[in-house]
This record gives C-alpha cells, structure tokens and sequence, in this order.
C-alpha cells in the first residue's frame, strides 16, 4: 500500500466523509487514492476559496471535519481567506496539502514555496510528512488535532514522494480527547451571579447554540430572566419557532452598544469578549459598558455543554423546566415595491422548515434575523472571521452535509464576486441551494465606514474604489454561465414567489435582487 | 498630514504610477489620501488574486513598481498565488496592507491575524510600520527593496493609526541601487566557452529579454553560433520579425529534453538551471544532459545588459554586428474545423504590430509562441511560478500600463475560473484586451500527469476530480455578466474575424473556443 491509499483510508476509517478539493499534478496519487474511497464524498471546486470555505459549512452542521485537499502553497493561500474564517468559526477541519517530492525541492521548481510558512497563520497544527510510512499516523494525528475542542484547522502537508512510495499503514481509528469541564469556582462564581438580580446575558458560542446546549441555556434564562445572546461573528445557531429565543450582536457599533448597555453582568459561554470589528479613531473597540461585570463560565475548548448542565444543577433548575422559547410567528407574504423590510418578511414568510441560511448580506440583510425567529425551526450560519467571500462556498458544504434540507445562501454583489466559482460546484452537484444576491451596486459597508471617520464624504476618485455599479454586474448571466438558473425580481411578490420555487424545485437558483 | 497622505505622496513622488486594489474599512484612510493623489492611477478589482496578477502585469511592461493596498491578512491571503508568481517572475512590487490600528490588536477582534506571516512567504521585503512619522520612510524603503534587482516584493503593512495620525513625512525619492555586473572571471569564462566551438546556448531571463539586452545577445549568437533560450517560466520576452530569434524551453519534460540535448555548454544570463515543474517517479528532475557544462554567466540580481555587453566585447563583436534575427513570416489566415494548429494560425495571421500577449492556455496554447514568431513585433508574457490563474489579472495590468498598444490574453476555462473577475475590471476600466478562452471542459495538464504516473488511467471517482465540463461553463455569459462583450466560436474564420474584430474595437472583447 503506498503511503496515499494509507492516507485516505485513514481519513475515511475516522468518519471524514467529505473531500472537498481543487487538485493538481503533485497530489495525483491522493487523487488515485480516492477514486477507491468510496465511502469518502469527493467535490470539486474551480478556486480553492470553495474548497475551505465548502469545508467549514460541511464541519458546521456534521460537526466533525471534512478533508481539502489543496495544490502546495499557491492553491493553500487561495484557500486562506476562508481559512481564516474556519480557523475563527472553531470548526474541525483536516487540509491535505500536496509539496513536491522530497529530491525534487533541491531544484527550487517554480512552484516550490514555505507551504509550512504558508499554513501556520491560518492553522493551529501544521505538519509535513516525513514518509510513506508515517503518513497514515500522520493523518490520525491531524484529525485529532482538528477534533480537539472547540474545534481546529490542522493542515498535513504531504510531499509527493510519501504519498507514492510503498509502504503505507492505515492508522488506528483515533481517540478524541474530551473537552474539559470548566472549574467549580467558575460554575460557582456564574450561579452567585445568576442570582444576584441584576441584568445579566448568557453570551454563546459553539455547541452552546446547538440542541442541548441551547435547551440547557433557554431553561436558565427561563428561571433566571437572563437574556440569551450570540456574537455577531456567528457560527451556527438554531432558532425559530419553539427553539430558545437568542439575540445576536449587531455589527453596527451604536446598535451592538444599545444592545449591551442594559446589563450589568455578562456570562461567556465559549464566547469572546464582545468588541469592534475595527478601531475607530474616536472611540473605545469595546463594547460592553464600563460597570458590567464579565465572566467565562467556560473558555473556547471547555465542555460548554457540560458548564451549562453544571450551572442549572448549581441553580437547581431541572431538566424539564420550562425554556425561554420563541412564539411561532409568520408574517403575510408581503406585496409591492422592494423593501429591504419587504424583503425581510417575505423570507420570513416563506422559510421552509428545517431550512439551513447561510448570511453574509452584509448591509442588506440586516433586518432578515429578526423576521425571522419565529419561523419554522431552521439552522443560521455567519461570516466569523470578517473576510468576506464566506456564503456561497459555505452554502457548498451546508448542502453536502445536509442532502434533505434546503439551503438559503443570502450573499451580495460586493461578497459574492470573491468566491463566485462555488456556483458552479452547486450545479454540479444538484445542491438545493437558493441563493439571493443583494444587489446594490457598492460596498455599502466601506462608504458607511468611510463616511463614520469624519473626514468628508469620498472625493470622486476615492468614490470610484467603494463603488461596484459600472459596469453593472448581472447576477443572472453569471449564474447561467454557471449553470445555476436564476431571475432577476423587481418586486416583493416575485421574490416571494423565485423563493418558493427555489426551495421547492431541484438544484440551485439564483434570485438577483437590485436595490 | 496624516501617515495616509505620506505615504501615498512618497509612493507617487517615487513614480509608482498606479494603485491596484480591493480596500476594506482599515485601509479608508489610504483611500481618502488615493483621491487627492491624481498622478496614480487607481484600478479597483472585485478580488485580490486580481489586484496582484494587475500589479505584476504592470511591473512587466513598466519596469517600475505599481502599488497594490489589500485588506488585512485575509485580502493579503487572498493575492498570495499570484504575488508567489510576481516573485518568480523577479518583477518589482510594493504592497500596502491593512492592519488593525495597534492599540485594537489587543481585542483579537475577529479580523486580526498574523499579517506579517502571511506574507513572508511571499515577500522578499516585510515590515510593520510603527507610527505615522515614519510611514514615509517606509514607503520609501520599500520602493528600495521592490526595485532592487532583479526586482522584488516588497509588504508594507500599516496600522489603522499609523495611516490616521498626524505627523507624516513624504519622503525623499530614493536612490535605487545599480544591479553589480558579475566578476571578470565569469565573463571570461563564459567568452572562453563560446569560443569553444561547442553547441552552447545562452539561456535569458528578465531584462536580457528585453531590447537592448536582447540585442546584445542577438549579436552574440550570429557571431558566435549560440542559441538563444528563455525558460518556460517567462516574464517578458519581446519578439516577432526583425528581433532576435529566442527558443522557449517546453513544459513538457521529453520536449524540453529533446531541445537541450543537443548543448553541450549552457550560460545562464540572470536564469535559472532548467529543471521539470514536478518530480515523477521515475525520472531525474533535471532537463539537460549530465555532460552540459552550466555556467552563470550573470545571478540574478546582477547587471544582464552589462554582463553580455562585457561578453560582447571579449569577444570582440562590435555594437553593430549582425544580430540573429526572426525573419518576417504570416501564415496567410487558415479556414475551416477548429484545430490546434489552426488557432496559431489564425492568431500569428492577424497579431497587431506592438501587440502583448499573455499566455496561459496551458494545454491548448502550446504551438501559438512557434507560429507567431515571424508576427510584427509584440511581447509574451508567461506564467512565472507555476500558480494558474494569472492571464486574466496580468492581462489587466499590461493594458493599464500601455494604453495604446493591444493585449491578447490566451487563457482556458480551467485557469480562467481562478480569477475570471478580471474581466470585471477590463470592462470598467475599457481596457483593449481581447481574450481567448480555450475551452476543453477539463484540467487536460491533471489527464495528462496522471496518465504519465504509470498508475492506470484515473477510475470514474478520480476521473471526476479532472474533469471540468459538467456543468459545461458558458464563457460568453460569463464575460457578459462582468460586463465583458463576446462570442463563441466554432470555425477558424469565425475566430480570425472574432480576433481582428477584438484588435479593431474599444475595450475588452472574449472569444470562447470550444475544443
């Protein structure tokens, strides 16, 4: 067995069941190797942007790692964007990545670069292969490191000679270790202040807002009227109707502020700090006021599950007390000229259940969770590392995971055009993907950050750099070309309408809203 | 005058005539002082892997720096194949990064990343700018270490408040150091093989390809029976009727073998010993025969046109000697079916005179630089390290460097995809490009490897990772979406008619080959 068949078959032993990958000539035998993997879904990308980026969606809603497998360091660094943005999301993932035969490095070819180097900003494992010989252990290793909690990017780096010499040996299924129960003084130090009377929020991250964990922080805030929060660099939550009812943070600083200023004490589950995505010359990057009392009931890599269990133990809230729940409620589909609260009641009218959306309409979409909660029970994943370019491909590994549910990619012209191969990958594969492309025309974000430092509004040539209107990009061509059927809407009734045959016809669609 | 402006009036006072970028919130300081900066041009591209594959193609035809100003690590991450390409080719580039203003790095918002890191990998130069006060400095500096030959990557990051503060300093123009011309002891050496009577080649890079050096070497070659070789990995080589005859060494390994089997002497001017892209099992990775003495004539780094004048006049060829020179040569305009060689045809018959072309049509492309070297004069860039997706973004950067002069950008649908929204930019910009798309629906390089690996043919799963034509890409929709105008073509008059109307008309035109 060559040192690749080891590889894979070690992959596929420990439950990676998906490859997502943009191969190239030094990784041909992993690639001869998977053709026998059957167990293994492999998925095609056109830009290694789609591959991490499909990966992270695949990690957050299987939450175990899929594999990339990725062309030495350039094809690595296309990927790092959204590297970047599993690595922040604490998702598990395991990236392949092919390096020249050992002999053949002396020669400095023209693709030979640090792939070590290249990793190691994006991931907290990095490890070249030594030999054929090491590579199925190698590979075990690098799932354990990327299963180890909250959840890590481990990069494998493997030169082309281990994986073709003989000599492979498929390595035993690894052992996870278990994430660690955070201290009974700091269980002890959450109850006293659940207790205490004041404004207090439970701030989530992670598996705290998925199923149990939720359920077990939706009872506390039931018993204790604490508020449940998540952070706007969002993971995966569940919501919707009869789910706990969460709040997340807004990005706009004076809404993130208004939000948190009416509690006293906050408790982290999992979660950072809550602070700016950017300094501002005027003002502090915290967000939090100066008299809340802040307190990590569990750290990132911490039983966040166990510390909520622990902490209703410790307030003596049982296990069937009742759960702070959204009411199930729908708005009419809504009628006339686009809107963006139009648009936001129209999705949140027409949600199937189940329903996993995928939010990177940065601007535009802002009003869309808040329609929302209390739609049918559906999952929500954000952009958690801030580069944006996340939605379509996280939408690709969203889709992968979750065959029998639809998949709603809300995206936008600006955050879009980064990553607008993972299309493509969508069509190929059949992917129930509905994705809406918000169409206004600019980087709405940046000319609101431009004109927030008080420096005048952007001359003409600085003007020119935040707008992307001319020429105009058609949303419904580049779907088509492909191979993503799609239309353009131009008001609320016809959005209704593309949503619904989206999430009820086969494949994906692409609704271009200009606004 | 805050940091921004300083640095950027250094940047325009030292001729760093454009701005390639795609800026975010912490470079909007950078972009108010772009506005008032009139002398640069600012180009605006919808993902990063364009802003550097524009700055290289610039560099090319220039032979100073553009600037690009990217958007933290990720934006870094995201132009980093093709800044590892811009590296290769030895082309001078000065990147401005954005960094979080230094007293918000303590937060580890969710942008923050190891800057510095990402780049070295692809950066001859990095450095963090400390205050405003110095960031003139540093801009200077690293027009230094960009244009030290034989031409670098220099990384320049900037902290938000470095770029906000008051108290920037433009710097003074620097003083750019001489490239050394090698010892006499290697020029004598390399007279001494020449004089020799063996078959020798000379094998060119970087400005040894370019007018005068070339030139020089011309006359070397007539009067010495040399050839004249560039790498396939190629900058820039000017070419055509009336200029010196130069062969590129070919991709593939048996070819190139062939080619250098008949030279017993090899001299290098600033290039590289000739060695495959990958190592293969079975096979040694160097191309020329084990009895060929190699000889650097000139490192790179070292004076070219001064190290082959120096030959010149060892061996006593006076300035207006007799150059070896391509002799004037059309194929008349070829009819019928789509072939391979008809397409060169049909390019060589219609090439304008001062055309530029950019060559990455991997597969397909392979016999368009043989047919077109009796075309009107023009220059061919290449792909330098190995990294695809680099025509469509070089191809941006030549046609805003020469604004008169007509680009021909030779791409296929797999490399197109990495970075297709270049096209984008040529449109906004109405850039004269006219584009080929060589459409194979497949990653032919990737069948070809994996054929040659002795393994079998690929089995239906691997064959799947190779195959790019389900869904097939419609190009014409693709250019039309970013605003791009084009046709697809199915007999070689169509494309001859296709292309001379692309040289004829204003802006961007594509032209989808079907193969």
């Amino acid at each position: 067995m060559n040192g690749a068949e080891s590889l894979v078959r070690t992959l596929a032993a420990a439950e990676v069941g998906a490859c997502f990958t943009n191969p190239g000539t030094s990784e041909m035998h992993i690639v001869a190797a998977l053709d026998r993997a059957t167990q293994m879904r492999c998925v095609l990308g056109l830009f290694e942007g789609v591959v991490t980026g499909a990966a992270d969606g695949y990690a957050r809603m299987v939450e175990k790692p899929a594999c990339t497998l990725l062309h030495l360091g350039p094809g690595l660094a296309n990927g790092g964007a959204n590297l970047h943005n599993a690595r922040r999301a604490h998702v598990p993932m395991v990236n392949i990545v092919g390096q020249h035969a050992t002999a053949h490095l002396q020669y400095d070819a023209p693709l030979t670069s640090d792939i070590e180097g290249i990793a190691r900003p994006f991931s907290n494992w990095v490890r070249t292969s030594r030999a054929s010989s090491e590579l199925g252990r190698d590979a075990a290793e690098a799932i354990v490191a990327a299963r180890t909690a909250p959840g890590q990017i481990a990069t494998l780096i493997v030169p082309a000679d281990a994986a073709w010499n003989d000599g492979g040996a498929i390595a035993a299924k690894p052992m996870i270790p278990k994430a660690p129960l955070p201290s009974n003084e700091s269980i002890n130090r959450a109850a006293s202040m659940l207790r205490a009377g004041l404004p207090t929020a439970l701030l989530l991250a992670g598996g705290a807002l998925h199923s149990e964990g939720l359920a077990a922080a939706g009872r506390i805030a039931a018993a204790t009227d604490a508020r449940l929060l998540a952070p706007y660099p969002l993971t995966r939550v569940q919501r919707g109707a009869g789910l706990p009812s969460v709040q997340r943070i807004p990005y706009i600083h004076e809404q993130a502020v208004d939000l948190l200023k009416g509690f006293r004490q906050l408790i982290l589950v999992g979660a950072a700090v809550p602070v700016d995505y950017f300094a501002h010359p005027d003002r502090s990057s915290e967000l939090t006021p100066p008299d809340c009392e802040i307190h990590a009931l569990a750290k990132p890599g911490e039983d966040y599950l166990g510390a909520l269990d622990a902490l209703s133990a410790a307030l003596s809230i049982g296990n069937n007390a009742p759960i702070l729940a959204e009411k199930a409620e729908r708005p009419p589909a809504p009628a006339g000229e686009i809107t963006l609260p139009g648009l936001a009641a129209a999705i949140a009218a027409v949600l199937p259940d189940g329903a996993i959306v995928v939010d990177e309409a940065m601007t535009s979409g802002r009003g869309i969770m808040a329609a929302t909660k209390g739609a049918p029970p559906h999952d929500w994943l954000g952009n958690t590392g801030g580069s944006i370019g996340i939605a379509l491909p996280l939408a690709v590994g969203a889709a992968v995971a979750c065959r029998t549910r639809r998949v709603l990619c809300l995206t936008a012209d600006g955050s879009g055009m980064y990553t607008a191969q993972a299309l493509w990958t969508m069509a190929r594969e059949g992917l129930n993907v509905t994705n809406v492309v918000f169409a206004n025309r600019t980087y709405a974000v940046l000319q609101r950050e431009f004109l927030g430092l008080g420096i005048g509004a952007p001359g003409p040539r600085a003007a020119e750099l935040l707008d992307i209107g001319r020429p105009t990009l058609d949303w419904v061509q580049l779907g088509k070309g492909m191979g993503v059927p799609g239309s353009r809407v131009t008001s609320l009734e016809a959005f209704a309408k593309a949503l619904t045959q989206g999430f009820e016809g086969d494949g994906p669609t692409l609704i271009e809203v200009p606004l």
